[in-house]
């Protein structure tokens, strides 16, 4: 199975800064833990801090399946929503930190309500069970 | 007289995504047709799935008129706002559905009260509906 | 095709009361341009400062379309959207001003989500366009 | 000086109705003792239950000047608001209680900010003051 | 026992027009159901799409107890509201439809405050159990 | 028919506190006066003060339909709501006093949505008019 | 009869600065002219720019009405409001320009709801009309 | 490792009621499945319908770890949010269905802040999801 | 005279639970120091962590005075509110911490408005000073 | 121990004025009671309408701790506000009356977050409750 | 250039107090940096805890540029607006710390719209970057 | 010393466009003044309309302290906020217009709380205080 997993806008810095909030661990630690995890899928990889390319990204994929970390975009754009909506494979949000414990402007996400489902708070192994709810039969 | 046409984000898989909303026509048909309708205007057409990519749209453009269906960034783009009130040619806000009609999120326009005015509900006619508007002595 | 114009509350003073806003013609002069612009058509005009009798007008119209600019009572009245509910004609929601550049009260319509779709802002070519919108196939 | 006096809805129940609110005079005294105190003024009445009359009077009243209880149309009524803005003669809107004392709704005015002053909890008396503010030079 | 029952807006399209919602009932079908339940009382009955006809309705009647389906007026009507509060029979409000169950701007009634209470989500059963209420000793 | 009747907190009070409210009548004589007068129906009675009883209650009943005074839970609830959304039987909520004329965070009900219908403000009347609405063929 | 003027912050600059806004008119004009239109009554006059000051002429005051423009505080202070609530003789609030005809925030009084009323928008008039609202028998 | 699975109010019909939302599996099935998935680990199970019930099980459980299914009451109980607050064993909060796509009071969660995640729309999975990330080391 | 002292949902982990906030002594101590310091009252401890309890405690008292602390309960429950103001001896609201420096929602009690008084943010001694308010004369 | 006790705006009309909420004892009554009940500790006094001087009296007193009833500027004042966070003795703050029970803008107290705790509702018997707060080891 | 330089509610424990948000440096240290700074230019220092005597301090200068730290009468008053608004030399709002990083009651400045600029976050720089604006040409 | 700025939407039609409320400087001449007061600085430039593009020269900045003018990503962008939180240099936050004098979405701003300071209402010496404050020992 074919997976994309698309990391948004400050997460291309995950692992050296504000290691407090997002660990030590860097977006191609995280890369490499999951093709080792899953090594009988593919899983594809793409961050932007743009957030037309994350729209351009998950219109062009022929993934079956795509976890999704949009960052600061999870709460202010209806872009990627309608994006999400538009698209068939199912998209699983993910949170690295646990985004209702933080300011109230994290506590509304634009793409929940299309999205699969969503997980949040478990560190990077939110991505590792979001790959989890994707390959569920 | 030269008319841009400017479409925002998702608008590139008219026809081919969610027909029940956005109907079957492509955007490359809507295209067709205007420029087969208005044979004496020069049309031209832009898209962009990029926030920042309309803005540079809007003030390099030497149109005498813009009809702009900014879908998802109606709702969220203050940089297009601003935009349009910088630049002269009149801006004319369209929508395929009716966006009264849908999520609460999307009643509110950041751009309508620089616009010249708003057209919403009339599938592809909207953009018809709009240049006529422009064409107006 | 049988069309019914109607016009709400302080309609009937158009081009005689604050020109700034609705310019200088008059509702007489919008209805002898729409008769000869559309001669092939059949179009009926209504005003009324009355909600009732607004509500009324719609109820019994054999119209097959019908051109509404429920002017103050956009903002105020669920009586009117009930009726559009309720009846079959399609119904065009217009203003000749940008309502969304005013007063905010006056950003919020009660009748454009029953509506088929909305047009504001291009001065009496409202009308037109409405009609235009009406007529297509 | 011709000075148009305008009631609205269950106005006409003065007197008779709930006389801990709104006194025991009835309209047709208020009527009386204007006409008494200001004799060499023409002042005219109206009252109405219906919000399109009220629409209605305003727009005909060669008057120079109008004091207008708009009772309950004052917390609904754009209409009434937009008639206002669009005649000449000044409007004084009172009101026989203090409605700031009353319920929530009853502290908002579509009105207020069209009309030339508000006089608001003097009991009838709010009719005469109108008058007096209509009257200074 | 005299008994007024009054319709509002687009009631008279009852049993004409969205049966879904209103069924098949008209309103003709309901007033003679009505007077053969209760044949030793005597049951008026008023419908109009006018604001201020309601009013003067509640106004006037010299019925022993009101049963008022004011529709859409429930929602943005002071002057029923101030019209129920000055007289003096009892007023049930009634609804058809279950108005919590519908948009959120039918879930606010100007009127309930000062009705004797209030009956809902029955369909035309709602007029009868108002009618029972009004009989009780 | 078999119809269980269910209340909330502090209606085992009833009767015996804030007379003024909600009379003199107990529950007890609530559960006779129904027994009297609908003797060919099996009418059951439940009170708790326990939300979580109160939704046992609903899931267990093998009733055809359910007379329900929620009392304070009806605000505050949604363990009720969707107990009665899950389950058969239609349920119609009751209030004695007329909540809407009382304090403002009684007019919000997370159960009316759920719920056949709304009957509020007749005293012990109401529930009699709901088992009137529950036996109506 | 005694009657207390009273005149919160900024007032001092009457006729001095904004006079589009307040007119040319300064404070001690204004004295003047009450003084000679109401010979037969004794006005008294005092202005701050200190909400306590305010407070303390309200509480010490033996006159047998108060004519207050309390500017600024009329908006923010609830001492004002105590004060006038805690005190015998009538208070009459008054302003020289419509307030609302201007900021959001100066739709809001704090202390009309203690008032015994209102007068609004009628220049310096204002408090021509608030002295003979307290002189009425 | 002893993992506390606790259920809350309504979803003992888990199975029975509204399959189109919840599915056909039942909590059983859900228990025998985890116990069978998971044979090297204690998983203990409990449901309530009661609010105190569900801070009872919270506060006595010596389990490791806690996933929790707090249903109705993730939007209405502060108790919840504290018991969870003062216990030490990691809580994951989640849903079956995709809660951020039903009622707007689903939205919110009073328990989110300070659970250690959250999981929710991935049907029944969403628990096995939930076990999984208790386990990682 | 007989105080009862009701103690609501997770305080019977006072002392043992977050110290930081709630001290080290426990609702044992608690009830001991105040016994001892009230040895000529009658002092009734009660704690639960269900609603219900809590109103069922409430009624069924004969104490004189009650001292409550209804923890979370404070800013959801209805029930309690009702409870309250439906029994006579006076119930003095107290809580621990400073509920207006913590969490926004926390700063909402819906029995505040019905208590004798509120006692907060003094640690256990606010037992102590809610006792000396139920006994002074 | 040095107390100081301050009152603000209109509290030097107590026992003068409205009895019915504040009751006939004076200040100077509440002064000797105070002194007679503690007589081993120095208790100061002052009382000012002026924010400022509230302030002032604030920043100077070497008191080592300060028993306030800020009554109207409670609600109104960040700069109190700021002065109890920037000294050193414990304040708290007391109302005489509920101010729960009251008008919803005395709901809001801009310095109990900033306070060490807050009484509320005994009368005058507030203060003693303060003082014993004051007094606890 | 002679420039007022007016420090409200507090400003004059700095140093003093809470040296976490506001540093070390007192109000006498800043006057003599500022004094220092500027040699050529003469400027004047005005503290006061009270809104009057800062509304007075701003009508009586004639001064030609003033820097205005309002600390707390930022966010509550409308009468240091007003008198902003009603003078001639320009008024830059300073504030110490970054207002916008500290509680959401702060982040409302009634000043802000009628200043001529806003500094703020920068320590005491603030106030040299505020008389650098001023002195600009 | 290295200072970035950095330049937002539309700031590249600076001087060209809306000279009212931006002047007629061009950003060329800005960036041409900013050298030649700062000849011993390295000032670096940067414009973008696209906030990816903003967000990446944040985060690939090598210089000690940052300008930024975000224009309408202020008001809109999580993402620059975030970028900001995550990189080592100050960032002061400036306007060339006094953006709390402007449309109400203009007065709140997503990067204010994670910026320095902020400066704004100076026209373009907004952009020489900014570079004064980064300078600052």
């Amino acid at each position: 199975m074919k997976i994309l997993v698309v990391n948004g806008p400050n997460l291309n810095l995950l692992g050296h800064r504000e290691p407090d909030i997002y660990g030590n661990t860097t977006l191609a630690d995280l890369e490499g833990s999951l093709r080792t995890w899953y090594p009988q899928h593919e899983i594809l990889f793409y961050q932007s801090n743009h957030e037309g390319d994350l729209v351009d990204a998950l219109q062009r994929t022929d993934a079956r399946g795509i976890v999704l970390n949009a960052a600061a975009y999870t709460h202010t754009s209806v872009a990627l929503r309608d994006a999400i909506a538009a698209i068939d494979p199912p998209v699983v949000e993910v949170h690295i930190s646990n985004v209702f414990a933080r300011e109230d402007f994290r506590h509304h996400s634009f793409i929940s309500p299309v999205c699969a489902g969503v997980i949040c708070g478990f560190g990077l192994d939110s991505y590792r069970l979001a790959v989890e709810a994707l390959l569920r039969p």
